[in-house]
């Protein structure tokens, strides 16, 4: 039996519900949407005591099926002020599968400013104060952690700027081997999870085993099935399994979309140093630790993960992505990999988004606080934020912030959000999604990278966006990664009978589509409520007035248009 | 014939227009919500081009009457994102009057960072480079300019942080005297003024004379009768003309509405060493260049200013207002009117809103930066603002800004703005006004100090503060200072009187309640287009969870009610 926690961070209190017809058939990003429009004044002050954290795997987390096991994330934004759900890979969602928790809820803050691990498994639910990793990096935290309990627990964690409250704070959790690693990243949820005083969860799942399947028979044969597709999907293996997301980055830069220096133009000189092809060569070249190829969670077959060596074969950070790079790489016009594996560990230690964090560099550059390309400066940046100095916590405000202190208006934001490595001037469909998007300026909202569209053009963009928003929101519900979609050829009535096996339920692709047209509606609404309008669906000005100059073309989808997006 | 000049700071074009019909019978604040309404597109960036800066003085500028030569100044606030108008007493709206000028607007932005002068007299209108003040503080560009264009002419200023576009930052007028001292502080218009690269307006009125009046006759004797009802008022001699503003402190604190602590409680310990009458009894004592009393404006009889000399007799700032005195003082834990003159003085100079400023330096006492009461810290914090260091920019970035930089929940802000010197939970009819005021937590927008109800009750609040809302609006919509509807008996046709006198136009009380009210609905309609709705109308979250101990009381008008303010 399916069950949810509810921990009161003000009393201490723990409880496991029943979960009721509301919940019960919803999933990871839909059910986070349906708890916070049940249970959260959209008006609350998100780091306060009305806004709930909820943790939530997908229908399918803790069985071995490939790219079932993203653990979502959600609540009312501090960043953008909206709702928010951020999801990433790694092992907690599976362990949380087998032990059979459907949703985590943090509720409440506590009194005073506290540190304390929840610590979940077969036969205990605990708040265990845990003041020696307060404010410790989150690489540290992890090893004290499994130092006291077991190497094999799945962690959550939040860096010492998510216990801040600073809202450019995600939340790491452990990948396969341990390392906590996989991000959710975006939209300040680490510092929802610091002002409820948890620094981590650990959840231990010793003694458990696969998850209730009611119709094995038919399960086993569509995981089978699955499996076959991937492994027999060349397009996966040549592409994301060798190279993974860094493949992007010489596709991206082609099409004059890749963001350099602030959002100023479209393509990097240096992109050859920081491609997909440089990324592997360096690690086939190094060894070591390093390797190309890497599965994030439980069960992957495709293995689009990486880890980075240095030149004594020593990791300098797991993994190194696509959005990443081009954010912290081409953004701020650095052009080795070196260098960006460096920020983007420090971010992670210190439980920065990597994306936002890149937009906040990129906007200091702007002020001319350092130079384009200014490596040292640019490591020395993130010392500052470590140092938790004026600059530091104006980088760990995120990049609208530092653009309000610093007197910058050049700034990539949507809804207070850093745009992710596409310029919407040139993947236009993307610029309505960031517009548009109750996530913000977030690319995996509505990935339109490989709609049939001109790209540079605004014609069929919204539509473009719709389905890659209803698209996205229906693998953010189901817990699954958004690759899989290519991997099993869009065969998402596999997806659909997965969930019906184990479940029992008469479950088809129109009921996930539905319930990820149903979460859009509810996270509209939630948003409207919250403040946030159609005046709310605008990118920054400037892509409205400056041309990216790789394009020849500024964003011009008419906003009445952009409006129309999300009806149904 | 009165004129309106439209400013092209991208081309250098001034042009001087003949007023429609469309803006001929508005002026103040009614003007600049249709200009913005009809002009300026809600969701533009504050700080963009497509944004205006309007200067409109009211109908009745250039004449000598008590209390109507106030100067508005108004655009969408880069502080708010809504719209603001912001009025100040001085010497401006008078020489503008005498000029015929109904309102200047500057639009556009330069495509480089400039440092312009507009200069405006009787023959000629001329943006002039004037790179010596650049980054100079207000007095001594003030000193500057009047070396250059002569000691007589009136100045429109920003400091240095308007220039870099900080939105804590307003713009100072010139009073009688030529001190540069009468801000239009709140909402970050300075910064707007910034982003037009206008760092003065120098208004020279030598060769002018009164503007036309239709029926003089009339004119002169509605004058005699203001006149005699304000001298002959005791009330205004023996409060505001003695003590000036600061009367208020003791008032508000006896009702627990003193903002202290960074509004955790409603009395300060130390309000005997910083309310009226030890002003009065300082400024007595040390004679020098102190002025219990000073007309801030042309004709003004009430004389509420004052100057604030020390202990050798020389000025330390002029004015010393209430309002200052609550936020840099007792907000603080500040209990020497010395320092919190210093700090106005300094906060004058650099082009900080006070208000904002003890907002920003509360919240930084709250985060342990200094403690409460820190003298000689918060005097430090100001020449943080002066170095530009990262410290002082996230000062200069306000109250609200300075919270989510620090991770501080408590930041007495709605809209993003710091509330003025009264407790919303303690005076409930203000807090309506925070929550639902166009304005932003704007005292001046909708003052229920004096309403017939129970101020630490809910009950009749609404009605209260919209009443104070029309009233206030009405003051702002015609230029005269807020204190004249006391200081003639709320005799409010002689002022209507005075504009039918001086325009031949069938001028009642009615018209100024009519454009009173309808300034009300444009701006809450260029608000709601501009994306502040309803869940903007909220105090921040503590007001409502956090009793102020010395009125036992949360703030708890209901949200509905609130919603019914602007039902006209």
């Amino acid at each position: 039996m399916k069950k949810l926690l509810r921990v009161n961070t003000e009393t201490n209190e723990i409880n496991a519900e029943v979960l009721t017809d509301n919940y019960n058939m919803l999933s990871g990003r839909a059910l986070i949407s349906k708890v916070l429009t049940d249970e959260v004044k959209p008006t609350c002050d998100p780091l306060g005591k009305y806004n709930k954290l909820i943790i939530a795997p997908g229908f399918l987390a803790g069985t071995t099926v490939t790219c079932v096991n993203r653990i979502s994330v959600g609540g009312k934004s501090p960043l953008t002020g909206g709702i928010k759900e951020s999801n990433a890979g790694g092992n907690t969602a599976f362990k949380l599968g087998k032990l059979n928790i459907k949703a985590i809820i943090l509720e409440n803050v506590p009194e005073n400013n506290k540190t304390n691990i929840l610590y979940i498994s077969k036969d205990k639910m605990d708040l265990v104060k845990c003041h020696e990793i307060k404010n410790i990096g989150i690489y540290k935290s992890a090893e004290i952690l499994k130092g006291k309990y077991g190497e094999h627990v799945g962690l959550m964690l939040i860096g010492p700027v998510g216990e801040k409250m600073y809202v450019n704070s995600g939340i790491s959790n452990t990948d396969n081997e341990g390392n906590p690693s996989r991000y959710s990243a975006r939209g300040g949820l680490g510092a929802v999870m610091g002002s409820k005083g948890i620094k981590a969860i650990v959840i231990d799942d010793k003694g458990t085993s696969t998850p209730d399947i009611l119709d094995k028979k038919s399960f086993i044969n569509i995981k089978k099935n699955i499996t076959n597709t991937v492994i027999n999907n060349e397009a996966v293996a040549n592409s994301y399994t060798k190279y993974g997301t860094s493949n992007l980055v010489d596709l991206i830069n082609e099409m004059g979309a890749l963001p350099t220096h602030n959002f100023s133009k479209g393509r990097f000189d240096l992109a050859d140093s920081v491609n997909g092809k440089k990324l592997y060569d360096l690690i086939e070249e190094r060894q070591g630790e390093g390797k190309h190829s890497h599965a994030c969670m439980p069960g992957c077959l495709i293995r689009c993960s990486n880890i980075f060596a240095d030149n004594d074969g020593n990791t300098i950070v797991s993994p190194l992505e696509y959005e990443t790079i081009g954010l912290l790489g081409p953004n701020c016009g650095i052009g080795n990999l070196d260098t960006i594996g460096k920020l983007n560990y420090k971010c992670n230690d210190l439980g920065l988004d990597t994306i936002e964090t890149g937009g906040a560099i990129g906007v200091l550059m702007e002020a001319d606080v350092i130079g384009f390309g200014d490596e040292e400066g640019a490591l020395n940046l993130l010392e500052e934020v470590k140092k938790d100095s004026y600059l530091g916590k104006i980088i760990a405000s995120g990049a609208g912030n530092t653009a309000k202190v610093m007197g910058v208006r050049r700034v990539p934001v949507v809804k207070n959000q850093t745009m992710a490595s596409y310029d919407p001037r040139a993947i236009k469909g993307l610029g309505v999604t960031y517009a548009s998007s109750p996530m913000g300026a977030d690319h995996t909202a509505g990935q339109t990278l490989r709609a049939d569209v001109e790209h540079t053009k605004p014609d069929g963009q919204v539509e473009a966006s719709k389905n890659a928003q209803i698209s996205n929101a229906l693998f953010d519900s189901i817990g699954t990664c958004f690759f899989v979609g290519g991997a099993i050829e869009g065969k998402i009535e596999l997806l659909a009978g997965l969930i019906a096996a184990m479940y029992g339920e008469d479950i088809t692709v129109n009921t996930l589509k539905d319930i990820a047209k149903k979460t859009l509606l509810r996270e509209k609404e939630f948003n409207k409520k919250a403040g946030l309008t159609d005046a709310h669906d605008r990118l920054a000005e400037f892509f409205y007035e400056e041309e990216n100059p790789d394009v020849s073309t500024v964003f011009d989808v008419k906003e009445e248009e952009i409006k129309r997006v999300h009806d149904f």
